[in-house]
């Protein structure tokens, strides 16, 4: 049985991901939502939940867990009967923390580049440097995910919905934001359109 | 019985952070290094390999995989008796992996836009205006690490040396070229120290 869990969330970002694999896992949690317009992931009683002011952040009776690829393994390993990661296979469980990885250390970071260019650099013609590359970014990105690691499969990890899908379809949901249309990558396209199927998804409203 | 592994990797970069693991892990394997001056991470031979034309790429008998954090927790995985991660802890587990994402997500990113900055922008005004912002946003990423991941422990999880021991000392051994002295994190520096003294770090010549 689940513990009690926190989930703390902004709308339109990665802990997306993470709310869809709770969902799918059955999990029972609270969720707290912040205002990033009113800046609220950089209030002193935010930053005492987490320290660097993202989210999403999980309480646990533990303690806070952060960064979205460690959640992921953390419900699916805390609620293996959902199936949402290949627990007792290494070689699999690497594939979908490469895929996960990914995401975060890279496609994650081609998209920050336009909404939060003033990370890297503090002059504004700079930023909007940062900001003229990003199509062309998140375009390379998206052709290694549809022909390297999305091909035919339904899936991301073949026939088993995992919580990589859920983080493919949030990042994925940047991608017009961005200025790049899914339909140049079809595989994706038609996999965004599986997942939004899905009852956890459809529970985000 | 560990199976042979060949590593792909290049000096100075994420990679030894594998090659430490694998030296700890007292893993069977086979060490390929790309020259990044002579660009061999873009051969046509290593993105048969790597699509993504990045180090690290470890080669199993099962297959390909890349992307560090998912390769250390492959490494623990498969060599057990090393006592590399928390296998058996999926908190303490997740807690591993949030720091290991933190390095690649933020810390990596941070660093990458001195050496790298061509990756987000294409003017070289615009690169420059990155470069000047690394040596803040890399003191920013130890400040935390100094004062909410590292602690007064000995090593990143506490009294046992894992995977993100020699992750940590990869990415603060940037610190010099970034412009920032790793003196100004004690804990930090004694922990670079400790991990410097280690067999498997000696063994890198």
């Amino acid at each position: 049985m689940a513990t009690p869990l926190t989930l703390y969330y902004a709308a339109g970002t990665c802990a997306q991901a993470v709310l869809i694999a709770l969902h799918e896992a059955g999990a029972q949690f609270t969720l707290k939502t912040l205002s990033f317009a009113d800046n609220q992931q950089r209030s002193p009683e935010y930053l005492a939940i987490n320290p660097k002011g993202r989210v999403p952040a999980l309480v646990t009776e533990r303690g806070v867990l952060t960064e979205v690829p460690a959640l992921l393994l953390y419900v699916a390993q805390t609620h293996p009967q959902a199936n949402l990661a290949p627990l007792h296979d290494p070689f699999a469980l690497a594939q979908l923390q490469e895929f996960n990885a990914y995401l975060a250390s890279t496609v994650h970071i081609a998209h920050a580049h336009r909404p939060r260019a003033s990370r890297w650099a503090d002059d504004e013609a700079a930023q909007a440097g940062m900001r003229a590359k990003v199509p062309q970014n998140m375009r390379d990105c998206f052709a290694v995910i549809e022909q390297h690691y999305l091909g035919d499969k339904t899936w991301v990890m073949g026939e088993q919905f995992t919580v990589a899908d859920g983080y493919l379809y949030t990042v994925a949901g940047w991608l017009q934001g961005d200025g790049v249309d899914i339909a140049e990558f079809p595989r994706v396209a038609a996999h965004f359109e599986r997942v939004k199927a899905r009852a956890s998804v459809r529970k985000l409203g």
